[in-house]
């Protein structure tokens, strides 16, 4: 699962939650914009509405890196308001103070308002070399957001070994925390200056985009045209109007589980620990427990201990950038775990399986009020259903029936069939497979509200 | 659970399968008893029939130490044949090469069968701390097996330090194995003079004994009152007749996580794998993953991991002793882990939980053939049973009728009802349980051919 939809820093709410929550406010922010992988719709829509929040979901049929999604949100803003400020954001940032950050962008806003493409610059706490840097300029005149410390951008610095980390900071440069904020006019002709074809390959793709649910899904053929460019090489190493607010609260980008590590609250003994765990004689690690599952670590210093009900991982804290390794490996050898999670979220809510045997499968499945699986059938298994929360109006063949908690129906093999959530609660269900063959291809979909 | 009945070492079997299947070799060995502590009796039945073995089984009411079940073997094969030559294993060490066991056996038993209480001695291939030594004395006479290399035993040595044990075997020294061969009225002889005590409870144990099933339950009034001893403080260690023949066969008592990964085959990088593992940049290590899920280590050297379904371990192969510590810690803090195991073995077969939520419970059930729950019902929860695999007799109130694969029946709360395999391969079923309350304490039972 991408790590900006896991619960890894706050049990409560995701990196994208946390995100979508900081700026929830309405006297200082607009109605949000996120930009998200198609394939990751239904889990933005379900976190937005887990956490009480609505967005307007712009999708990429595919990844065109950031200056694409930076000129979407830039036109897509002009259209309410051409001088409106936009605030981009990645959604699997930890910031630590909410407050700050709202203050800080508040403040940033007026070098935009001015016609800067203003970032944060975050005080360095150590010397970070896996992130860039920004040496500051001349300050901002107080017209411009001066006052609060704002400066003209003297240049921004790749990631930098030790050695010039140290020099970077002792010169007073700044982490480059990759946070914007331009008045979307200003934005749009800095990338007709310096990139043309990806502003007009992403005007392209909103103008042909369709509207799918709720989902606004950029037209494919012309996104897909969008030079690959990042917006840092694109327009902010370019611009002669970059500025840069310098700001001092806890920020991690949580790159590799040793960030994470350094942004949970940790113990006497160093330990950051979430969910069922015990230690012994162990130090500095970060052990986090999904599920119903104990784990248990012991005699170990700066280690990662990560267990899901899916899969374990345990690394070395110092090499817990060689994940990225892991994960190539786990595709290259076919893993479904490198892709796969065990909860599958669908336009009407999710599944899970829970137990496998040589000819049954067992799944729990959750259907949203309102949610309408397609009506489908299978060659190779029938399916019973036993409804434990709601209730579910089932279709069978030419029968449909209002199955409550604690009823079971029974969907013999070849039978046409439909599971729809009529109430306003969640449903849920135990759905037991039985039949020969009980892969997820053995379905024939004959109609579907979502257009499967 | 008991490790000896895990999987540890051999994918295949348990150490317990794999020592009775050492010694069932009808040329050289009687069958075989098993003298077992009487809450895994199901486990070793199951397991004697998974390995087509079949075994007397005595149950220990509790633990009484070494010197104790010694006595109940002994007395239990002098039954049959006053002389009987009598081997005691441990049911959870490793040997390498079973012929050359087999051959070692054969050896010492003509130590046994001249008077003899024998060992076997194992040629130490490192100074060991965490084993005791035995120093040899003078060699057998020829009739007494000597010419194998018998010797008499000089003296028992306690675990050394690490000075003691290159000293011990700069000296010739041997492991003790803890395997004894012995003639069964020498051993009688040997107890009656030195632990009587030990000898008349064990004596009134097992005359008092009651069968129940295929077990020989001793009684536990008597076997209460056994002093608790090992068999090497309360005869070995003063017995002028102690005889040891030294062997030279991979073994290990397995006692740590450290010493599993010393007898398993290893990879080129000194890893020993079982199971769905993927590792990045990692050495010396054993990961052990178990069931479906996948286990991944990144950056590590000399570590243990071992997954489970219910359990995650990771430790320090240097520190894998204190796994004790930890067992102690979850007892301390009442986690289920500790003694519980997700597949719940009973007289009629086994259980496990696979998922559970707010007011349902989800398990698997396997009943053998033959098997038959008692007669129960439940105040706070309904059943729904799918048949996934054989036939089940279900039993409601005053009905009695058979589901087959793909069937499914209800039991509402407060039924009485009873579950039987009246078939001739094992039934499986998905039980859904609906209600309130679905702990394992709301049952009723009326009647239980198993007496609970």
């Amino acid at each position: 699962m991408p790590k900006q939809f896991a619960r890894l820093v706050d049990a409560e709410q995701s990196t994208f939650q946390a995100t979508a929550r900081r700026v929830a406010e309405p006297g200082l922010f607009a109605r949000p914009t996120v930009i998200a992988a198609a394939e990751s719709r239904f889990i933005v829509a379900e976190q937005l509405v887990q956490a009480g929040l609505s967005a307007d979901i712009i999708l990429e049929p595919q990844g065109r890196d950031s200056a694409a999604a930076v000129a979407v949100a830039a036109l897509h803003s002009a259209r309410t308001d051409p001088r409106a400020i936009v605030l981009i954001m990645a959604a699997d940032h930890v910031i630590g103070d909410a407050d700050a950050f709202r203050r800080a962008v508040a403040a940033a806003a007026e070098g935009a308002r001015a016609g800067y493409t203003m970032t944060l610059g975050i005080e360095p706490t150590r010397p970070a070399t896996d992130y860039g840097y920004i040496r500051r300029g001349s300050a901002l005149s107080e017209a411009e957001g001066g006052a609060g410390g704002a400066c003209t951008v003297e240049r921004f610095v790749e990631k930098p070994d030790a050695a010039g980390a140290e020099r970077l900071i002792a010169e007073g440069a700044l982490w480059n925390s990759g946070y914007f904020l331009f008045r979307a006019d200003v934005m749009i002709a800095e990338l007709e200056a310096f990139v043309p074809d990806v502003l007009a390959g992403a005007r392209a793709a909103l103008q042909a985009a369709t509207t799918d649910l709720d989902f606004v899904r950029l037209d494919a053929d012309a996104f897909g045209q969008v030079p690959k460019i990042s917006i840092d090489y694109a327009v902010m190493e370019r611009t002669a109007r970059a500025g840069v607010l310098p700001v001092s609260f806890a920020w991690s980008d949580v790159g590799t589980w040793d960030a994470v590590w350094g942004v949970l609250e940790r113990d006497a003994q160093g330990n950051a620990l979430r969910g069922r765990v015990e230690l012994i004689g162990t130090r500095n690690s970060l052990v986090h427990s999904e599920g119903e599952g104990l784990t248990t670590v012991v005699g170990l210093e700066d280690v990662v201990v990560v267990t899901t009900p899916d899969a374990v991982l345990v690394a070395s804290k110092a090499q817990s950038g060689r994940v990225k390794d892991l994960v190539s490996v786990l595709r290259e050898k076919a893993h479904p775990e490198a892709d796969a999670h065990r909860r599958m979220y669908r336009p009407w809510g999710w599944y899970q399986r829970i137990d496998i045997g040589e000819r049954f499968q067992v799944k729990r499945i959750m259907v949203t009020p309102g949610g309408r699986l397609s009506l489908q059938k299978h060659f190779h298994r029938a399916e019973h259903w036993v409804v434990v929360k709601g209730t579910a109006e089932v279709t069978v063949d030419e029968r449909v029936v209002l199955v409550h908690e604690n009823e079971a129906v029974y969907l013999p093999i070849g039978s046409m069939h439909r599971l729809t959530n009529p109430g306003k609660i969640p449903l849920e269900l135990i759905e037991v497979q039985v039949g020969s063959y009980t892969g997820e291809d053995d379905i024939i979909r004959v109609e579907d509200i979502y257009g499967r």
